[in-house]
């Protein structure tokens, strides 16, 4: 059964999960390695392109105020029209705020995992800088005080103001929790009282939400950390309020005097505002608009125990898992809307899938385990990480993608950075915020989500609970998870059972744990007077999968991809020195898995024997009326996250069947 | 055998062939419908279009100056810095002269067709236009003279200016040869006067040539029709003058103070002058112009005998053929070039494959044939014909396709106008003198190069004849050619064997012709005294022939086109209401051909047995462990040329094998 086929949401409540801190967890083995290497070189790297693309002279009150970047024009004698900046032109500059406090975040979780003095002191003076800017009443947006003074709170659609908000905020969130340090943290505050004193269902306050969702799941964690309710209530608001009619766009848009029909991409479904939250059921729009948006419906729907919402979720996550979704966890094919498209198109080569939002879905998944242990999540989380998300970083930490294809030419290769930065420092606070994202914790309830070698110190209300994780996972599927507590303490422990591992086998202190009884919603859970030293021993068959695409998704027809635990695999030109499409996979033919320890910071490789199409007796034509004849080959596969480390050259993922 | 392995070019010298005017031939039959409609429609629409688009603004002295139209620039985020206008160092302004022509050529050969007074009367009076904006010195560029003037010859590389004069010249000819009206002519011969004064090899003059190629061949043209050496030369200068050293297009740069790096394209590649011609062994750059260089180089080869660049022409011809021509005939698959990618490179889905561009292989292949009958050239011409080129033009005249993709999902449907409005006069004037294209003729000897029901009047220097085709090709393969001399006469008749009919069989008066003694080169010859009433039998076998391409072509790795006589099929969803890549074709599947008169203007489909993907058993899955399972089905294939006829649907050329 494939990891995307998990059982239906369960119908009962269940308690409150929230992920644990990033300092509650220490990852070591898969993930230790990615974590290191962003604290390593992205968490430094992230900082000094910020800085090269002049990010800090735009926030920087104490300097003059930069120039600003129009988009470049060729100056050919024909092209005489030269563009005039308009209040609804989108620069990069203008969400530099958010790429800014996203590597404020990269860098508190790597400051976490190691000290870095020297990255400490300069994310202490960027803070500064956002202090000194801070407006009295508590406004902060680089780009409304400095570069489009005087028009703050006028184009919610375009201008990703709240956005900025929102990293900024997360950010903060972040930096406290690593550090201790409070100083943004209470900047953000000052910033979101602000934001609530500006927006809300009462008289006299703008009905208003951001183009580009982000500060609801944002004002959410601040809510969580402060305790301050107003926040949350805040987050509920810009849910609740999004795509009511009349249309806030649209007024907002004649306010300005502008036609709410001069729109760049037509119709709201671009941030998921055609419709009031709760009455949509497609995946739409811009991809990371949408998965952050639903991450925040998550949050809320779990804090508030909002079933409307959480209806809507089930839909949503329904519609993009069994029509949208890349096998590699990417999502959002297209490039003229950096979204989806129609149902089951997944084009491989021209695939936008951008990593962010492959983080974005993970984002969702981990929140909707807020509501309850389940593998229908856990195991998309999963999939997201091991594949469409963790490929958009180097293993070295130093280079990314932007767009994450599921084939290539060898012209796909990594870049040290992007004209719109996004991706890099998602990708990099994803990576190094890893631990949060394993485990779960509510009242009197653990859950593992994620398999890694690790030690996570868990708060269950009345309970601590220390789980060391001893695991060679995703190259070996045995897991053991030793339990420790200061004293005997009654809870459940949920533990998950992928979708892949159908033959999975689960003891307590060496006893044998029936499975069938025990695993709802893809989870088995022990509950029971746990003692310090009681130990769990898990094992998961990692089987190569062939996996086969539903027939309606015309890219995928006739073809097969492998599979083995959550990774999936592809072929590299590097290792397979033939046109890649020339290759077919025989149904019967034999693979196996081969530890390559040496090979790309350490993997399992999966070779086996194949068919490649002849070239030999073509005599110079293109066309003819014999099939091309069949010549036995042998194929390796690599992880599909590693690929692009060796010398650029084709890469697939989906194979022709033999 | 496919159509493309046609045998390799003759090694002895052969008679200069020349096309017949096209008052010379009378087309009935499949081409005679698609005249009709040129006649009836086309001709008035483009004449329509041109007006709608303003361009009578621009070249009547009596109006004032239009203004110059801005190319719309996306304000998308993704696209940010990325003019939406690819062509950003043009605009469609600057060639508009070049429309116009076409679209005079067009009126031309329908005119001949079928009276018009109305369009006759706006004809005349754009040529009024043009007289009167022709300078003394016989200049004639309504951008020049009114966009941007005094800055004539600065830019040849970038602005068309030798290429708009170029199409003038051959509107000029074919309005003189169907209407024998001079004026044109004459305002044309005066501005041809005036470049050859401007450009050649002697001292003081310019060595320049344009960017976009098309004055050579417009050059032969009209000194085969005055007589005038000077315009031939002319022709060969530009010719051998491409690509030569110190490049005349950095001196040109320079000269108006640029940097010659700063080209759009990067490579002089892009305009074939990347070395000089005889030097050339890759098909490169922009499609059209290729195919417009190596016509003016066919040309020049034949009215020269110069051999060098019948070499040249045939390493050129070879790359094309065995690697980067689409089945159909089109080519060029990028859009960001307009043209030749990578060997092998022949995405379906996204093929640009202009119109234009199969057009201009027509015109290519078929100056080719100047050189004497060929198989090599004419089955690819045909094959050009009947596919890539007049799939541009719906069927009833008044809809068009830029861009000519293999494989759609419905939304790629025909055009009124384009804003680079090149294709819809280019395959208008094509279609209009198709008959041109039907037969050879030189001193002694008379070619049919393609079967369709016509009457030509051939003139063979020192005789006369009439050839009359009775035949339903390309529905059925028998072709009967009565001869009418007006007394016996002794000449070559070359009939042309299609590479694809190997079992045809030629009767004369009744008596069989041993077809392996009497081809060479593909075209079965007959050498005689004929007489009137002497009566030719031909008949071709048109199986269903499936074609399977090079393995190297990625985008058609394990998969099968269906072809019948020189017609290539395609699947229509209107046909065929499952999803196309569903289905697949078992390589034994049974396929029957069947005339259906009442369909698309009256086609052959083929009809067979195939199996589809069935998507019943998957229960929202989009993977799983198991392949889809099949089901029969029945498919219908129409010919590609009459796709999109009907209602909006998927298409694709490219069948899955089963």
């Amino acid at each position: 059964m494939s990891a995307l086929s998990a059982p239906a949401a369960a119908e009962t409540p269940r308690a409150r999960f929230r992920p644990p801190a990033v300092p509650q967890v220490d990852v070591r083995g898969f993930w230790g390695a990615r974590v290191d290497a962003v604290a390593d070189k992205t968490a430094d790297i992230l900082y000094e392109r910020c800085v090269e693309a002049g990010m800090l002279d735009q926030i920087d009150p104490d300097r003059p105020v930069p120039e600003l970047r129009i988009p470049f024009m060729s100056m050919s004698p024909a092209a005489i029209g030269k563009p005039t900046f308009t209040a609804s032109t989108v620069t990069t500059q203008m969400f530099w705020d958010s790429d800014l406090a996203k590597t404020i975040e990269t860098a508190a979780y790597s400051l976490y995992r190691k000290p870095n003095p020297a990255l400490e002191a300069k994310i202490d003076a960027v803070i500064d800088m956002y202090g000194k800017l801070q407006q009295e009443d508590g406004y902060l947006s680089s780009w409304y005080q400095r570069m489009q003074p005087g028009l703050r709170w006028t184009n919610l659609r375009d201008c990703h103001e709240l956005y900025c908000a929102g990293h900024l905020i997360e950010g903060a969130v972040a930096y406290f929790q690593a550090t201790g340090k409070r100083k943004l943290l209470d900047i953000m505050c000052r910033y979101a009282d602000h934001i609530d004193s500006q927006f809300g269902p009462e008289p006299g306050k703008k009905r208003g939400y951001c183009g580009h969702e982000e500060i609801e799941l944002a004002l959410v964690k601040l809510a969580r950390v402060t305790g301050n309710d107003r926040y949350m209530k805040l987050a509920k608001f810009f849910i609740d309020e999004r795509g009511q009619q009349p249309h806030y766009y649209d007024q907002e848009a004649r306010a300005r005097g502008a036609d709410p029909k001069d729109f760049h991409f037509k119709t709201y479904e671009y941030n998921q505002s055609h419709k009031p939250v709760r009455d949509q059921d497609k995946v739409v729009g811009h991809a990371v608009r949408a998965m952050y948006l639903y991450s925040g419906m998550a949050d809320v729907a779990t804090e508030f125990g909002d079933d409307t919402l959480r209806v809507a979720l089930d839909r949503l996550w329904d519609d993009l898992n069994s029509k949208q979704l890349y096998v590699t966890g990417g999502l959002g094919p297209s490039e003229a809307n950096e979204g989806f498209t129609s149902d089951y198109d997944l084009p491989n080569e021209s695939a936008y899938a951008e990593t962010c939002a492959s983080v974005a879905l993970i984002f969702w998944a981990n929140r909707m385990l807020g509501m309850g242990p389940n593998r229908r999540y856990a195991d998309v989380m999963e999939r997201a990480l091991y594949n469409g998300s963790i490929s958009g970083l180097s293993l070295d930490g130093s280079l990314f993608f932007y767009e994450n294809p599921l084939e290539s030419r060898g012209k796909h290769n990594r870049w040290k950075w992007h004209r719109c930065p996004c991706c890099p420092p998602n990708i990099g606070r994803m990576v190094a915020s890893i631990g949060s994202y394993m485990y779960g914790q509510a009242e009197g309830e653990a859950a593992v989500h994620l398999y890694c070698d690790s030690t996570a110190r868990l708060d269950l209300g009345t309970t601590a609970v220390t789980l060391t994780q001893s695991t060679n996972y995703p190259w070996e599927g045995a897991v053991r998870i030793d339990v420790d507590v200061a004293k005997p303490a009654h809870f459940a422990l949920h533990l998950r059972i992928p979708g892949f591992a159908a033959g999975a086998r689960l003891r307590l202190n060496g006893e044998a744990v029936d499975l069938d009884r025990s695993v709802h919603d893809g989870y088995a859970t022990i509950t029971r007077e746990w003692h310090a030293g009681d130990r769990i021993d898990l094992e998961l068959e990692l089987v190569i999968e062939r996996l086969y695409a539903h027939p309606d998704v015309r890219q995928d027809a006739g073809r097969v991809t492998l599979k083995r635990g959550p990774l999936v695999y592809c072929l590299e030109g590097v290792d397979n020195p033939v046109g890649l499409n020339r290759i077919s996979l025989p149904a019967g033919a034999a693979l196996r898995a081969q530890a390559e320890p040496d090979l790309l910071g350490g993997v399992v490789t999966l070779i086996g024997g194949a068919d490649v199409d002849s070239t030999e007796d073509w005599d110079g034509q293109l066309y003819r009326n014999e099939p091309p004849k069949r010549e036995p080959v042998t194929i390796k596969a690599v992880p599909y996250y590693a690929w692009d480390n060796r010398s650029p050259g084709e890469m697939l993922v989906w194979l022709r069947r033999g």
